[in-house]
């Protein structure tokens, strides 16, 4: 049985890798269709979210018929359960994505974004990808220690999303309520992509190791 | 076998209608803190959270077991499972309610909302607090008809906040930046709590009946 589960285990570990880098893509797309305004780019992300819903899908059958066939317990039971859990952050990294692409489209073909924080959403943008590339890794090449860098990476996420209030409600702010509202949720898609980014990355160390990184054993989690 | 697994699933079921009451109670007095500016009621929520974050991690633990202990397979795997999914979405709501305090704590004494949209906020906490309170009421009455309305009143929060863009895009919308910028960020946490919430009922109608509310059976979830 312990053959079997650990097989098992690996295809579902490989199938989150695979979501990993669809939902790096979208972001990367997003976030490129909305610097540029560029429709056809953001109507790809659009139809490709449905991608990642079948994934995510096929990941909790795969889980679920882990448990059902092998019953795991121990450190075995909490491994697919990580999994399930990464499977969840990871279809709503998709959204998040999906979200920001809907925004380039519905401006389109103005810019969403004022020149002013244009920057400040190129510097996320790229973070946030930075982030999910990394859970993928985490599972392709089982450096572990990879994942421990990434609390620093969103770390650099809120702070720019903090600056970007600053921006937007500054006396300065010259374009108006309208820029602002759209400012303001798109920050909080990449800020909340960041934070599931992050723990699934977290997750993903789990799958790989048994064990919870920045935590002694899984007992801790 | 069985007659164990019925027992702890009921606990857990009991927990998770525990914590939709904490999480309803947690939404209301955050959203008449808001309204009223009301400062205590505003740190009260903030400081109750970690009980919300408490009982999701004593839900999984007992999931956990659950798991561990009966091996469940077929629904009753589906069953632990959703119960596992609704305690993530319950402690996010809690997240969403914190939220809404700590904006009502951040600009005291001053009132966050201007009057033009309280109404619309008073409808939209009513509304979210229902939705939760339902969740509730699936587990302690088994009324699963009960929930089968929710989507209609989760409709009712995404109407009120598609108008409230309309508002505060108005070219009469005199309260400035800062003012749309909270409102953007306050509607979206009442909206992913609907969300939210509307989820949590449905998943506590598969744990009371193991079916789906809108589906057949448990195979086409």
């Amino acid at each position: 049985m312990r053959e079997a589960y650990h097989v098992e285990l690996e295809q579902l570990a490989q199938n989150l890798a695979v979501m990993s880098g669809q939902v790096a893509d979208a972001m990367e797309r997003a976030t490129q269709a909305l610097l540029d305004a560029d429709l056809g780019l953001a109507e790809q992300v659009i139809s490709d979210d449905a991608k990642v819903d079948d994934a995510r899908a096929d990941c909790e059958e795969q889980a679920y018929a882990l448990l059902a066939l092998q019953a795991p317990v121990a450190t075995d039971l909490r491994t697919v359960l990580a999994a399930i859990h990464a499977a969840e952050s990871l279809e709503r990294m998709g959204d998040l994505a999906l979200h920001v692409a809907k925004a380039a489209r519905r401006r389109h073909p103005d810019a969403v974004l004022p020149e002013q924080v244009r920057d400040d959403f190129a510097k996320m943008g790229k973070v946030a990808v930075r982030l999910a590339r990394q859970a993928e890794q985490v599972i392709k090449t089982r450096d572990v220690d990879a994942a421990r860098s990434l609390e620093t990476e969103d770390d650099a996420v809120d702070e720019i999303h903090r600056n970007l209030f600053t921006v937007i409600m500054g006396n300065d702010w010259p374009h108006g309520v309208a820029a602002a509202v759209d400012v303001t949720l798109l920050g909080r898609f990449y800020e909340r992509y960041a934070d599931h980014a992050v723990s699934v990355a977290r997750r993903m160390v789990f799958v790989v190791t048994g064990k919870m990184p920045g935590y002694g054993s899984d007992e801790d989690v």
